[in-house]
């Protein structure tokens, strides 16, 4: 990452949440945390942060993860049987952003279903799923995200996940869901986290984005079904040692960070009004912390915009041909915004005056 | 399959151009085929298949499977490397019918690219063919069916199958063409099977369907690529012995029964005019020797209809909610397309009456 | 395979089993099968030998396979999950010669036994079978040769087969015999195959080597196993069509085939014997068709021999440095056994002159 | 973990080095780092890691992982091809200790020599590397433990590591060295770590074991070796953020800890007198950290001797029938000792009195 000039100034990284940085208080939690050989069970933080994040879920148990990948694709490699396939939304991280694993170490056959809004509901079941026969491949689970990111952040309601989940039980497919970011669906809609969760078989959440933990994931579930990610976490690599130091950050965000996302919220909002503003740019109407801004045709040119953003230490992604991708965090306080925004307004004088 | 009454008649099976039965000649050719053991490099009958289907592909080398799955799959075992992904058009035999294999057996992640008309054109790769970014899987390969059931047996002509794989070479990817029903292409369009072959990496062709032959199907290519199929094919468990008994199948195949694809073209070509003759059918407009019929909203039942030809022991099987799909092949002789002119007949008739 | 001089002799193919070639009868027995599309559940001749053969091994059910291999590899597959471990002898082809199948395409660790005589022991499973503990992979299944071929064609006797079936399946462990040359066991003690074939959950069977069918195996056992192992012999590419052609060779096999093995063993004792008879090499007893002679140190050079051996046009194979192996079967006649008695014993005068 | 009476001590933990706790300066360490996205390129502390152990290896490049099985398997994964043989050492941590992870995840099939000492010889190359055959495996890779934990923490010298590499590298084969207590070795040596790593292609070492930081491996290497690796860790699940806080950890171990492993070997050897005084037990001389303790047939029974020392809050392991395991690390102070030295006291009084 080499930005432009101005080098003293602090960029403002919009690229996404993953780039949080671990406050003073939570690198104290960490510093002072008990720690304990995990893998050989002896972490109490660990426990506590598995607990803490069952009992918010309102599932049985969790089981703590370096990372969303590896908590996703245990979800699916104990879920489904070798040589299944498993259906997910056209958009999903599971089959864009995680390498192929699904296929490469589970031998899952993904079976993307696109849908407009990223919401996959019970009539795309009635396509995707294969009916029984010796001839085709057999559905073994239902995939979904929530928030669902490639949308925009969009929120997958209650409502929704219950009808979706209700759907794939009828024909015995268990379901779980990439909540990477559910907390913010959670902040969004106000309601309890379990509301999202309680349908679902699996969920997955992420400390490292919104909460703004250094590293670590949850899958929560069954317990059986946990006994068994045990097993695959550990073939996969994630079995780590004194890991209470990262969960210490973790227990931290739930009690500390999690309250602020709705101020994150808020700016999204904001900066979505300064885009909407500006001519030629039109955005994705966020419901959470991520922004899409769409380049009309004829209109700026994509490069020299993310180029114009990065002299001023403005950090911004492409995300798609002509559509860039910015992620609202704690970390983009309000002088920070205040940069962004005036930034926007600069050149929306300038190509005012072009 | 237990067919209506009228047991003395043999059934017309439309289901598959699979069910073909080898005719006198062709035992005669297999009774009496040279043979050796093939996994030893000993059987002459099967070297003179694999040399005789090079040739008319226009390929360096062909190896000789027990089936069309196994080719494919090995093609793209060979092929795309553990983890990348290999872009097929969406309704491929390889994603629907192949048992999940490419992911289960060798890891690889398929990237569906839904399609109107089942061809796969260059534009599609602009959007399926990843860019190069570690953050994204690796496209490997780029997979195409000529011609193509899915949607009703299409011919991809050899403009078609050349631009894709400019496309697709341009981008330094390889392009494997299941090509189970290639002899309908070239039967089609009078064109040489080296037209739709040449552009192509590898070309897998099958002798059991429309060809009659019993058991076999071929992968044609660079020879560097078989050397490396040969020990793959083992792996799956291919490697047979006296094999030349039905390699001498094949070559009897292509001797005598590929001139007569016109022929089961035309009777396809007749098929759909009297399907099209019925009230609430409707045909996809046949290029080779497959015919989808679909029911119109509110017209005639499927099951009924199916089970009305299965009282006049004609066999033909659901493709789908209210599509149906018949395969005209060299066991659908005169007096067969007789019998099921005249079941449709009957069949009009008594929806014309009630 | 190029041979030496004296091309217009038929060589005597001591290389392998899988050598044979059909009979003028068995060929008659193919042309005239009854066939139907195997893949679609229609070939009665399929039918027909997969019923015979579950009979002859006592067994719910049997599947017809294009391979040994296939078959083995299925039986791993389907009765071994994802990621766990298998027990085999450390001679057996499933690790040797199955080009890494059960690790490439279900993800199976093999872990291999030593054994000095081929015979797994209920002992050995105390040291090989993991102890249920997280930190340890999961055993799942146990596997055997019978014969073995690796010892030179060693039987091992039912009572052997039930102490360790029995062993196993105190762990909860099944049980899969590679039975590709299970007949000779029973040939040899004239128990019936039931005695072998009970203990155990799981037994492939080949027709293709001294039985002298050109293609084909089976894999027997529970029905339950072999639903699910029709899946995946469809995945490996197993699926065939008009197969009736070769299992029609197999029927014709066990009616008119299985009663000459005595007599082929007894060839085999007349070879070792002959062998043992010359300075420097030193036979491995037989007890079925697999001769194993070694070159005492300071001995003959192999190549040399070899080369000798396929001046007179007979072939042998390697099998390690100075070792040597002779496989006896069908088409190794009274004539063919005279050549090769007589090249051994002018060896051996030659030996003797220098 | 259930300790006995005796509550208000801390446990003396012989079971693993991977229990050692971060102490108050490295906590400080972890607290005080400079972070930064890691999966976007962007932390620093990472970087400086990799550059350190890249240069303490000798190699060209370094990455971090959260685990030692991550950095052996991605090792494994990246340098053998899919269907291939990997040569390990009888009693390797991948072959016992790793879920079967090279088997599951990228279709390897290990192939496990049994050696008396631990030590791949190239002799073992001879009988272990497959001949290049198109009827056998390929072999790909040779892989060596250093120091070899299952025979007591075996040192591997220098020139047995340079013969070994030389052995494959003549074979084209590539040698991947799992050194997670490779950091013994050459504290018990004196000879640097480059003397171990040069010979060979790839190595991995553990921050979180002797050293005691709480999470963290490396693999090192050749640039495009890793370059791939990075994909391959992503894959896995073990691309993390800001990771830095755990790289600064090992930063701190490694100038603060590495010089302190030789007083942790010296109070090994004091702990095997100690054993070896003992009637009944015989200990293997051990030549770092680990300490395995063999209990005479007759002799003490190991079940009682683990309770009564659990009695004292000290805890060891089972290592097989009869063998115990003792690790000693850094957490094991004098005063840790001196209680060890003396339950061992006592059970020899208890022992000769009765």
């Amino acid at each position: 990452m080499s930005p432009g000039p101005g080098d003293e100034l602090p960029a403002v990284d919009l690229r996404s949440d993953t780039v949080t940085r671990p406050t003073p208080a939570m690198r104290r939690a960490m510093a002072e945390a008990e720690v304990g050989d995990d893998t050989l069970g002896d972490d109490p933080t660990v426990r506590a942060l598995e607990a803490r994040v069952a009992e918010l879920l309102g599932k049985e148990a969790a089981l703590f993860f370096p990372s969303g990948v590896m908590a996703n694709q245990t979800a699916l490699a104990v879920q489904a049987r070798w040589g299944s396939e498993v259906v997910v939304e056209g958009g999903a991280h599971v089959f864009h952003f995680e390498e192929g694993a699904a296929s490469a170490l589970k031998g899952l056959q993904l079976h993307p279903v696109p849908t407009p809004d990223g919401v996959l509901r019970p009539e795309h079941l009635d396509a995707a799923v294969r009916p029984g026969s010796r001839y085709l491949p057999r559905t073994s689970l239902v995939c979904i995200e929530n928030t669902h990111l490639a949308s925009g952040g969009r929120v997958i309601e209650p409502d929704q996940v219950r009808a979706l989940a209700e759907a794939a039980h009828a024909r015995d497919l268990p379901v779980h869901m990439d909540g990477a970011r559910l907390w913010h669906a959670a902040a969004a809609s106000g309601r309890p986290l379990t509301d999202y969760a309680e349908p679902v078989d699996t969920v997955m959440v992420c400390l490292s984005k919104g909460l703004g933990a250094p590293v670590g994931s949850l899958l929560a579930g069954p317990a059986e079904v946990l006994e068994e990610a045990w097993r695959v976490r550990r073939r996969f690599g994630g079995g780590m040692r004194q890991s209470g130091i990262l969960a210490a950050a973790g227990l931290h965000a739930l009690e500390h960070h999690l309250p602020d996302l709705p101020e994150t919220h808020a700016r999204t909002l904001r900066l979505a009004a300064a885009f909407d503003a500006l001519p030629g740019f039109r955005v994705v109407p966020p419901e959470t912390n991520v922004l899409l801004v769409d380049l009309e045709p004829g209109g700026p040119d994509p490069t020299e915009f993310l180029n114009f953003l990065r002299f001023d230490r403005i950090l911004m992604l492409d995300f798609g041909p002509r559509r860039l991708r910015a992620v609202l965090h704690r970390d983009v306080d309000s002088p920070a915004m205040a940069r962004v925004l005036d930034s926007l307004a600069r050149w929306g004088r300038q190509a005012g005056a072009a």
